[in-house]
Parts: C-alpha cells; structure tokens; sequence
C-alpha cells in the first residue's frame, strides 16, 4: 500500500504508542530488554526487542502486553522532550538506560551531525505505588533508577514525577497519551528480524500492532484482514490447485499447473489481442546473453547484485533481468525509415533477478518474473501519441477487471541525487517534459512524484485499487532516451539522416505471476468466466442422466467453453459442495425434468441464484459473458 | 542424413577414394604429409592432412587434386592387402612411412588387440617413369623408399610394381582403382578441423570430396546442392528478416525478428490446437531449478557437461535441459485417482544446453532450444491408446506440410552397453515389448534400431524428408518406467492402492528453432499463406487509388488476414520486384480497372499465374487457403 496521503497526527499516534508498548513490554516482561528500532508503518507500528533467553516473549503473552497498553493510555502520561549534549545523552543511553542497540545508533547520529533528543514517560510519584501494583520488581527498580537521575539532572521537568519509559528520539508525539483512542490499536503479532536487517547479525523480537484513529478504523481493518485472509493465494491456490512451488525446483520459481496456466494464458492473450489492434509486432528472445549486453545497456552496474550469472564450459552468460537490451538488438538488425516508425516490439518473457532467498514469498517475491513487455522506437514528436494508445490498452485491461473506478499516475521523475540516474540532465529533462505533456493530453489523473524515476528515465506508473482497496502499482510507461544512445541506435528521417530514436518501455499487467496473485486475492478465486479454469461443471443427479449430460457438455465444447461432467460416486450434495469450493461460476444440475424439457437447472456461484434456463439459452449466456469478459 | 540404409560397394569406392585423394595430394602438394583420419561420408568421403606452413593447400589447389584423382583412377592402381605383425608394422609406420599421427592410431588399435592390415596401391615399374612425369621429385623419391622396402620384404606381392600410396587400414576397397567412375565424384571443400576433434590439439587441413557410384548421381547431388544454396536458411533469413544472431546476445542464441515470430506463433498455435483436442493441459515451468531436481532425475549425470550452471548470491541452479523433471514436479502435487488418468501436459519450453562454441551455427545448432514438449502419465495398458492419440497429431501436423509422403519410425531400443541407460533390464524390456505392440497397432512403417534408445526408455523416431529429400528426425515418442519410479510418482488404481505411472515423453516438431530451419529450407522462403508472415500486399498503380487499395486493406484485415499497402515512392516496377524478393504469395495490384470492378488483379508467388477476381472472391479465396492451412 501506498503511503502517499500522509495523516501527521495519526504517524505521531503509531510513533507514540511504540513507546508505550517498549513500556509495556517492560513492565510485563522484562525491564532490561535490549530495544531496538521502532517505526510507524502504514497500518500501525512495530518496535524490536532483543528478550533475555530465560524471559523470550511467547505468542501467548501479547495479550498481557496489549492490556498493559490499554493501562499505560489510561495513566495519562504526558511526552516530555528534553534536547541534551552529546556528553549526557552518552551518559544516559550508557550508564543510566544501559542500551547498546540504542547507543549504536546514536553514535551514527552524532556523527551525522544531528543534535540528540529524548521523551520521556512519566507519572505523578505519589499515583507510582497505586499505578504500578503488581508490575515487575525489576521494573520499579529500573525506573527509580533513571527517575533518580533525571530529578537530580532536570529537577525543573521532573518534580515529583516518576519516568517510566524514556528513548532516544526525534518525535514528533502525542502530548499526553489520553489523546490516544485505547480501543483503536491492537498488538497484533511476533515476528523474528535481524538487527539491521542483516543476516550476519542478532535476530530479535519484532511486535507488529495495528493501530488507527478511531475503533471504528481499526475494526474496518480488521475486517479487510479478516477478508484479505479468506481471499490469500496461498491457500486458494492450493485449493484451487493454480500453481505449485517445489523445493527440487527453488524458492521463488512457481509452476503453473494447468488451471492456473489456462488464467495465465487468457490474461496473455488478452493482453496480446490488444496489443495486436494498436500495431505491436510480437518478438522473442533467449534468457540468457553475454555480460557485454547489459554493460552496454548499463543493467550490469545498476543490477550487479541481483544478475544471475550463468557458467558454460567455454562461455559465461547472464540471465536476462530485462528484456529491454534484447529488444534493442532485434530493432538494430533493421534499416528503417522515418516512414517505418514507430516499431513497437511486445514479448511476454519471463525474465530472472536474484531476489534474496530469505525474502521469497509463494507468488508474492519471485525470480522468475514473466512480464508483459514491450518496447518501442518512435520519434520525439511521437511520444503523446503512442502515450495514449498504450493509455487505451490500460483502460481496456483494467476496466475489464472491474479496477478502473479509482485509479491515479505517478509520473515518477528524478530526484536530488543525480548519481541514481543515467543521462544528461537536457535529455532528462525533454523526456520528463514529453511524459508529462503526454499524461495531459491524455488527461490522466496524474501527480508528480520526485525521485521514482527509473535508472534511465522518468515513468508514468498506474496505480490501482483491488477489491481490498489496495493500491498496486501495476501499468507503468517510461520514456527513454538513454538506451538507443548507448546501443547507438538509429533510423532516416524524412532529410535522410541518421536521427536516434526515442524508446518507450511499457508494460501492462506488469509481472504475470504477481498479476495472478493479485487476480486471486482480488476475485477471491471466483474468477469472472473467461478466466475461470472451468466455467461449467454439469452435474446428473443419477447415471441414468449421463447421455443428456454429455450432449449438454458437446454443446458448451462446441462453443469451447470449459466444461466437466461431475460422474463419480460421491453424493449429488458431495458433487454441489465441490463445485462450489472449486468456485465454479456455473453449476448446472440435469435429472428427468431438465432433460425431458432440454433445459438446465442453474446455480451461480456469485449471484447464488438457481434457476431454469433451455440449454440454448444457458449456452447462449455463458458464451456472451465469456465473449464480452464480463465480470 | 541418416545412413540406415547402406550401401556396401559404394562405401568402398568412397573410402577407396579416400586413399587415392591422399596419394593425389602427396604427388601434387607434399610428399611427406602428414596424414590423419579418412572416413567415407554420407555424400562422399574426406581425408584429413598436416602440411609443412609453406606447402599449406589452398582452395584454388583443389582442381590440380581432382586432376590427379582422375589420373590416379585411369591408372588402374589395385588395392593390395597385406596383414603385417606389430612390429612389421612399427616399423614401417615410424621408419619408412615416418608418419606420427598414423603411428598414434596404430598403437591404439594393437592396444585393443586389433589385428593391422595395409592397403597398398603400385603401378608397374616399367611404367614408372612415365605415369609419374612432372610430379614432385620429392614424392618419387619418398616412395622409391617405400618400394625398396617392400621389395625386398614381400617380393611375391610386389615384384615389379611400384608403390604408390599406402595406408594402414582395415578396408574394405575396391579391388582396383578402375572400378571408380572418374566423373563420379568432385573435391568439393577445404576445412580446418583439430586432430581427434581436441581444440587442444593441432589444427588439420580437412579436404572433403563428394562421391557417387555414377556420373549422374553426382549431378543430381551437386543440383541438390546448389537448390540447397538457394534455399539457406541463413541467407533467406536475413533477407526474409526472421532472425537476428547478434554478438551481444551469443552464438547459438537466435532472438526472433516479427516476421520469424509470426511462423513461429502459428507452429505453436497450430499444435496447442492438435494438442487441446487430444486433451492436453497445458502447463508452464520456469528455465532454472536446483542441482537436486537433475540428480534425482539422472540427467546431472547424463548431461553434466551440458548443463549451464547459474549463480546467485546464496542459491546456485541449472538451466533446464529438458522439461520432464519439471513436469514431474506439476504431476507430483497432485492426488490422482485411475479416473483421472492419463495426465497429458503440454508445454512450448525453451531449454538450455551448453553446446560447444565452435559447432554453434545459425539455427542448425543452438543453445536454446524451444521443444514442443509434453509428457503423459498413464497406466502401462493406456500406452497403445495415447501412442495412436500422439501419431494421429504427428499425421495431422506433418501431412499439413507436406512430408508425410515418405516417412519411417525408427523403434530405437537400448544396444550392448548397458552402462548408457537407466532402469533394469526388465523394466526396459517391459518398455520396449509396449512400445513395439503400439507401433504395430498404430500401423507405423517401423524399423528396430539398437542402441539408439535414450538413457531413460526406448523410442519412436519419426524420419521425414524435406522438399530436398533430406532426412529428419523431427517427432519421438519416449516410453520411460525410470522417472516415474526416480520422483515416486504414483496415483490411486482401482484397487485403492498407491500404483506408479508410466511416462511418455513426446514432441511433434522437436526443437521450434531447427524446425523454423528446416521450414525455411523446405520452402525455399514460399511459405504456405497460413505461415507466411506477410500474406498479402496491395500495390496501387498510383496514388488515387490509395483509397481503393485501404478498403481492400479492411477487408482482409477483418478476415485477420496478414496485409500491408506498399504506398511507398519508388517505381511500379520496384514494388513487384520487392514483393516477389519478399516471396509474398499474393501481390495484388489495384488500379482504375479494378476500382471500377472492385475487383483485383492478382499475382501468385508459387505458380506466377495472374488473373483477375472480383475482390470478395479474393478474400474469400486467401480465406479458406489459410483456414485450410493449403499448401
């Protein structure tokens, strides 16, 4: 999810309540606990611990944790900043609060020349004994401990107040937790991350919590978590039986077994019909190529650490991480002319990148990445153009999915640090100016983002909403006028000079494997008919029916409709209930009376309808539906 | 070319010949060459030498060699055997002949207890001086060395003849050299080639010659060839522009140009359809998996030397060289009940295999390879029934083009060996019994051929000849019992028991790049109007009928015909000129005429007729050709 709508008091609500879950999970755990870092993300916040063995936090134990937060809100403890030397906030962090994760990074800070802030917690010191009733021996002493020092130190700040939580931390916060609605956070889960994310280091204790504005926001939530669980393509693709990923084959490499491949293909050649109309010419080309390619078209130095190298006996090869150089290799074995442009290449290829192991995922984090690609040549004054009909294939695509309702571009230029990009300023320039010309022209709801641009030139990137509302970033258009420099590529224009093209990268669906998780979890494995794997299963309610099932399922073929007969042993209500986890759209029961009257007897998966319809008509309607991909 | 069918005296004049090139050379080049290896070929024979740098042959000394051939032949030179012991032997080959490449041979062959033979060639002494006028004193010299010795150690034989060549060699020859046609064969080529084919090794001079038992046979040869000439692949398709070999890229890796790509998308599309009819599910798996996947399946063993190793920063894989594992792993996460058997997948896969640099060559030999590949599961009483369904596609597919008028399926079963192939022997004999008793009821025109099984099953091989009478072997049918057994794959028989599959492994055009070869090749670049990547192009006489030209342009297009409009600058004459040179199977030229009529006048590709058709029946026409696939 994008985090683009920044709400500033809900971030200091997440910010404020990891403090107060560090002061819960001391007060309830371990009073000593190493503490880490401690943001807020896009659905509340986490903070990492590092627990001594013997007090490890267990799954079972979140609930404590949970309450004592509800408490800690309720205690009504202002934050109190106090900005301090370097010499005394070493002396704290080290000597009073005894953190070493915390004194790591405040030496990088200091040395990035920040000043060094602390909040403090606290409570009034004669409510401490009522307040803290119950609460971990270690804990009071811990507290009195810093209360002790920060009296003597900042005797005004701390008067008759007892701290009980402090971090080294640069705010901004809530003023007092009773700002803090405390029924709109729930500490949600455990989860193990290396310090610093970093395999070679510590693993510690990660405690993720939802946390919103109001208990109406967070049960929302829930909800879409809740639904968002019904719908995981982990599990409906097992159900479903999609895909499948092997541990002889790796991580990250899914095999499409053959339901799934039948959606793949629809979505492919859907993509490929569009496509088609609007003048793409369809290419192919090998996974592998020599280094000198990708130095060339500079991927070797950007994506040096996520090439896959391959090693022949006399050769080495990289695998392709882009199809872009490929694409620029079959346009320079051509002469064309101005009369020629543009030349627009579309390949669906699977390309490889050397995602971490660790961070592999199902569908979610692949290395196999089958991409919708396309390139094309065209000239500068071509660009507006061949930006709306690659805007049309969108529209089609996306409409036809039912996700154009909300959608909004990124037009993702460069940023400050120039070193990320290739190319010269000028020629950046032009290429932003052309995109953006483009997406008005084209009248795209479009923002201007700073530094999302790619390595080689700016993009409009697609952002669109699924059924959970989620924001995916999926089409996307890049302008670019770097690679053709750098694979000198070129054509004559009408004064029959050489003039360098410029080359637009484009891609649709963006990733198949990625697309189809999100088709999954965006359906909830009911897929509209054309790309149900079975669109109809007939069932007879006794064998006697077979010869009238089988003439309806030689009806629906001849309209190559996908289509089974259900013939085994299990119960008719076996049959439906099947059917139904298969999420089939159309169920159609045959017995005396329907086949006496040449008819079906109809249930919907979506609508839950059941009616009656002649075997005509029933084919008629699928057929339609499938034809017009309706949802 | 396959050389099943042998014949005897023709390999022996060929090999005959071999020995009379050698002499040839000696007489006119060098005397003391060294000479290597000197097989008899499919279409002739070739002999492989060393010469001193300032004797080095050249391709303009090869008709002097002919000449001499000729000469050597009317001379009427016998063939003399004579079986030596080693150490005879020995001696002549390090002493009198001083020959160090033949000396490396013999002492393998009396290592492996192979008895050595000679066969010498002689003329009669008295004729000496005049057969040999105006050649080398050197060659003279060394062979009255020869001759001496020969003399004097085997009077009988050579009393009064004069040795002009002789070769340690098992034969079998000709008895003289008269038996040869002297206008039956042709030196045809130098090549360079190492010693034992060891790029660590020496490079020979190789000279091939072709050879026929008649004149005739020799014409027709060298018209096959140059017919061959005009139809390569490489030159038609660089001017067809299918393919593009690109240095950045590699050798042995085509990447596909549009025109190339719309062949190939109909092959594929065409065979998905043979496919999809016969119940194939069509599957798709990624292009690496773990080393474990090819130990478990055998091939890390098999092919170890042509896997291409891929690594990462933590994982290291092999770039698949075959589909099968992969299929194994779709079948394998699934439970399968007798009901559902066969299991038939399908998939158009590119697989890699390190072929060596140095024999990489345009699409004849490449390192990725695109198979039509597919595997079926089923129980041993199923293979007779999925054989008929797999030979009626390859029926189907190759009666479509044209080559099923002279084919013959090759039983290839396991040889002697026993250590090339996987699985007991009676396990193999299961295989072979079923895939014979399937042949014989598919009535396929067969032959068993030993040792030509592969490492897991025995084969059908389908051998078609192309439109130059040259033989492929394009489509195989694989039984295999040993993968099923490796990945423990099984599915519930009627009995309720755990029962292991039988695994058929099968393509139709084999590799799609060596197809798109051997298509090129057969058709001379005249493409069938359902492969032809352009099927039609509309040639106004001048530019007023531009308008009529678009219409008729709509309304192919609207029969998803392939069309363009050449509206370009150059003459009338050109545009024909260009569109024959592009083999296009219809030009249509519309001018006043034809607009009135709204007719078009046609011109054929193939049969260079020209006529005239109104355009409806044009269309209707190219239509019905097309849905046909016609030839």
């Amino acid at each position: 999810m994008s985090n683009h709508e920044h709400n500033d008091h809900l971030h200091s609500i997440r910010h404020s309540l990891s403090h107060i879950m560090a002061q819960a999970v001391q007060r309830v755990q371990q009073a000593d606990v190493e503490i880490a870092i401690w943001p807020a993300i896009d659905n509340g916040f986490y903070y990492d611990f590092l627990f001594s063995p013997e007090k490890q936090i267990k799954e079972e134990d979140l609930p404590k944790v949970n309450e004592m937060m509800v408490k800690i809100v309720k205690e009504n403890q202002p934050f109190t900043r106090l900005d301090l030397t370097n010499d005394e906030s070493r002396y704290i962090v080290h000597e009073v609060l005894k953190q070493q994760y915390k004194a790591e990074l405040m030496e990088e800070f200091m040395q990035a020349g920040e000043g060094i802030s602390f909040y403090l917690n606290s409570i009034p010191e004669q409510a401490k004994d009522q307040l803290l009733k119950g609460v971990h021996e270690e804990y009071v002493t811990y507290y009195e401990g810093v209360t002790k020092y920060f009296q003597e130190k900042h005797p005004t700040e701390f008067a008759g107040r007892f701290i009980t939580f402090l971090d080294m931390c640069e705010g901004p916060h809530v003023e007092t937790t009773k700002e803090i609605d405390p029924s709109a956070f729930k500490v949600a889960k455990l989860a193990g991350a290396y310090w610093r994310g970093d395999s070679n280091n510590v693993m510690m204790t990660r405690l993720y919590a939802y946390a919103f504005d109001t208990k109406e926001e967070l049960k929302t939530y829930l909800t879409f978590l809740e639904e968002a669980k019904k719908r995981d393509h982990r599990i409906l693709g097992q159900q479903l039986k999609l895909f499948t990923i092997s541990p002889l084959i790796g991580a990250g490499l899914p095999l499409m077994q053959p339901k799934g491949m039948i959606m793949r293909k629809e979505v492919e050649d859907f993509l490929w019909e569009l496509h088609e109309q609007k003048w793409y010419l369809r290419v192919w080309t090998p996974h592998i190529a020599k280094l000198e390619l990708y130095q060339t078209s500079g991927h070797a130095a950007k994506f040096g650490n996520e090439l896959f190298r391959v090693k022949g006996k006399e050769e080495e090869f990289i695998m392709k991480p882009m199809n872009c150089p490929h694409h620029m290799q079959i346009f320079a074995d051509n002469q064309f002319s101005y009369r020629d442009m543009p030349i627009r290449y579309f390949e669906p290829a699977t390309v490889y990148r050397d995602e971490k192991t660790g961070q592999l995922s199902w569908l979610t984090r692949v290395r196999s990445i089958t991409q919708d690609d396309g390139h094309l040549f065209c000239r500068v004054d071509q660009i507006e153009e061949e930006v709306k009909w690659i805007t049309d294939i969108i529209k089609e695509f996306f409409g036809t999915l039912g996700m154009l309702g909300d959608y909004w571009v990124s037009l993702s230029v460069r940023g400050d640090d120039k070193s990320k990009y290739l190319g010269s300023d000028e020629v950046r320039d032009i290429a932003e100016a052309s995109l953006e010309k483009a997406a008005q022209a084209n009248d795209l709801p479009y923002r201007r983002v700073k530094g999302e641009a790619s390595f080689y030139g700016p993009k409009l990137d697609f952002m669109f909403k699924d059924a959970l509302w989620r924001e995916w970033q999926l089409s996307t258009i890049q302008c670019d006028f770097n690679l053709p420099e750098r694979f000198q590529l070129e054509f004559t224009n009408q004064q029959g000079e050489k003039e360098r093209p410029v080359v637009i990268h484009r891609a649709i669906a963006g990733s198949l494997e990625r697309f189809l998780w999100i088709m999954i979890e965006h359906f909830a494995g009911a897929f509209p008919v054309w790309l149900a794997p079975e669109q109809v299963r007939i069932i007879p309610v006794a064998d006697a029916f077979l010869d009238y099932a089988k003439k309806l399922e030689k009806m629906l073929k001849a309209q190559s409709l996908r289509v089974s007969i259900d013939d085994g042993h299990e119960s008719f209500g076996k049959k439906i209930r099947n059917g139904e986890l298969q999420k089939i759209p159309y169920l159609i029961i045959v017995g005396e009376k329907e086949e006496k009257a040449e008819s079906v007897s109809v249930r919907e998966y979506k609508t839950k309808e059941q009616y009656e319809l002649t075997a005509h008509a029933f084919v008629e309607k699928v057929k339609e539906i499938r034809d017009n991909r309706s949802l």
